[in-house]
């Protein structure tokens, strides 16, 4: 037997910064980003922004104009694409061919970039496109969301669903570069808002307690919206997900999947509400759930228990709705074990605690004992909503 | 200004087998290749044959079935899928569809593979759409025509065309191995077996001088399709490649593309045919033409330039088809040149010759010169063939 044999290693590297007013002609950032990478040929710049940013932004499109007048390291193409905002974006194939039709209409090479502007799913679609036309566009995000400015989009990962399931079509491309600007998270519905708080609360309980316990100590600040405590609190978890994903596995070839967890059951739920109920929603849902297991599992103890289960709901976390109930053998949400499980590929792995900040992986997950957790969050709830209707 | 910085190295390995009836039962090397990677969940395989192999090839199907039937480290999907072969494989979107809506289907994983066997056509849609499902699903090549034994099948690209646009759509994504059975190419035309050593000549040219001169005494053998000689060319062609692969710029972030030597006119020329002239005809020609601009632009002897001509010419390659010929600045072969230059991005960067093993870069192409090479090409054509016809 005779063979040849490949190997090299690609180095991908990005930055994520963070300001206010990112389209003010005053503020360098955006067009330094540009001097610092020169290039002998001229380099176009196409925007593609989510139509919820567009609607409650009503000067975005003018600032960027005039931002490309004030600084001319790139060539602004004037035609801006708004795309509907949310789930949508990934569900409707028509918007991926958009972005592909004008990169071939406006002639955008792989030197050429295009921005994204917008919550998670819109920067899912366009950072899918970019990633394929041409193999791969260099592709800027401007996360507009909780969510995405903490999470998905200083990640590497993008996608759109087909035929209903979820990035069932995406890719693994880092981004060219991130832009965090604080100003985009002030037109956030409340759910919105609060929904992208879980991934934080997810990732500090299996990597870092003391960010666990910042978060316990901020819950009001957070409910209420207070700026420097959110942009502490974003700029922690990205740089906690970016530790992670520059870790061993950035493609995520094995089939652990720390950052999944209380994800398992999220995923059916949102599916099962339609995406009603939103991705970080569902989140906090699933952290409350799998929590109750760890404890029940004789894994954590349940003073841990009942700090996570407060700070989810001191948040206002929605975490027994009767959609995650489980109430027997023939619910729902078991299917997505299965499920994600096929989406992991290979063997189930399911991450638990063992204690706040310490996570620790499982191959199975015991349907009785689920059905127990579950009677254990809906209880937990009322105990804790009859206290605080008390108190007030 | 405050930010974040990421950085992480992604390693890329795989192997290229050589072997003779790769699915003989009594043959382990596909085996072996799971048994070398343990998994404690089955893997399925799914295959995605070119019409073109399967007409010529009519016990493959039951070999393969037969094969796994023997060999039980993987899970055979019973159900093969059929594409046509050559570049309908890449103009039609609904193939790509059908090789996703199967991952659907069947439950393909990202532990398990997608094998394509065919051409460099059916290789780059059956790669790009197990590239994009999942975010990547790991994909097995098993190369059937000369060209993607000794250059595409190796390699890192994959591919379809969107709206007539060449691999207007497709990623990076090495394949996770590759199997070269020589008996595939006994069944290929001449033309499509000739076709495939041009990739052969214009890298020895630009690369490796010592390979060149081995053509040269080679011509012959080429021409009555000894299987030794050709599995001599096809395994140092694949190696030269490999080296440049895994050289500086594996996923071509760069302007430069030394290995797309004589490719800017070929790739003009291929759409001007309507593909009835083969890729590496076209690349045939492509070299002919910029070894005689090398030639005229006094880089390159003329004594290399003919030895050049002739290896192509003894090779029975049409390098002085009228459909190559630049008669004036009027020609539409011109127009690849900023076609080129748009698919690199950025600079027009072409290699030319300094001599032969030896590519040197240069970012203009003067098009009066252009059109004294293409006269060259066919002055040399016309003596050639009067020679040739003299001495039979
Ligand atoms: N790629 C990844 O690694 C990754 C990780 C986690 C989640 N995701 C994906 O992210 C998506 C969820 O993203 P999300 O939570 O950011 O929400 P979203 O993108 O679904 O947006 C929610 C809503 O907010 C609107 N919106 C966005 N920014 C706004 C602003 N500044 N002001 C007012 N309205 C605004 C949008 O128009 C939309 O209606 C899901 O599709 C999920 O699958 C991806
Ligand atoms: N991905 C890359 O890096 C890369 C590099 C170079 C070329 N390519 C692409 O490769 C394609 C050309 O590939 P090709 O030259 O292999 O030809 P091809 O795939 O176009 O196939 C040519 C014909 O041969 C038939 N065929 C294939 N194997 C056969 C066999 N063993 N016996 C009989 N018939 C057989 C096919 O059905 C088809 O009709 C182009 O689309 C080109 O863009 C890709
Ligand atoms: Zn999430
Ligand atoms: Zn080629």
């Amino acid at each position: 037997m005779s063979h040849l044999e490949q190997s090299f290693s690609v180095k991908f590297e990005y930055k994520i910064f963070f300001t206010s007013s990112l389209f003010d002609t005053g503020n360098p950032i955006f067009s330094d980003f540009f001097k610092g990478r020169p290039s002998e040929s001229v380099r176009k710049i196409f925007f593609v922004v989510d139509q919820g940013v567009a609607d409650t932004h009503p000067d975005l499109l003018k600032d960027i104009k005039a931002y490309f007048t004030a600084h001319q390291d790139v060539q602004l193409i004037e035609h801006v694409l708004i795309v509907p905002g949310g789930e949508a974006s990934k569900n409707d194939p028509i918007l991926f061919e958009q972005i592909v039709e004008a990169v071939n209409t406006y002639g955008i090479d792989r030197h050429s970039y295009i921005v994204a502007i917008g919550g998670g799913a819109v920067l899912d679609l366009v950072g899918y496109a970019a990633a394929v036309s041409h193999r791969g566009i260099k592709h800027i995000r401007i996360p507009t969301t909780v969510l995405s400015q903490n999470d998905s989009g200083i990640g590497v990962k993008n996608g759109i669903n087909y035929k209903g399931k979820k990035n069932f079509l995406g890719t693994f491309a880092p981004p060219a570069s991130v832009f965090n600007d604080d100003e985009f998270l002030t037109t956030l519905t409340d759910r919105d808002y609060r929904s992208g708080i879980s991934e934080a609360i997810k990732v500090a309980l299996i990597k870092d307690p003391e960010f666990f316990y910042w978060i316990e100590k901020h819950t009001q600040q957070l409910a209420q919206r207070d700026t420097d405590t959110m942009n502490y609190l974003i700029k922690h978890c990205a740089q906690l997900h970016l530790n992670h994903i520059g870790g061993d596995d950035p493609f995520e070839t094995g089939s652990a999947r720390p950052l999944d967890f209380g994800h398992w059951s999220a995923h059916k739920l949102e599916q099962l509400s339609n995406f009603e109920v939103l991705h970080g929603e569902a989140v906090a849902m699933g952290i409350a759930l799998d929590s109750a297991y760890s404890f029940l599992k004789g894994m954590l103890t349940e003073e841990k228990l009942l700090k996570i289960l407060n700070v989810l709901a001191a948040l206002s976390f929605n975490i027994s709705d009767p959609i995650i109930q489980i109430n027997d053998q023939q619910s729902p949400i078991l299917l997505g074990l299965s499920e994600f499980q096929e989406h992991l590929g290979g063997l189930l792995t399911i991450t638990l605690l063992t204690d706040i900040g310490t996570g620790k992986e499982v191959h199975e997950m015991d349907h009785e004992l689920l059905i127990k957790a579950s009677a254990y969050v809906t209880a937990f709830t009322q105990h804790y909503t009859s206290q605080n209707t008390i108190k007030h």
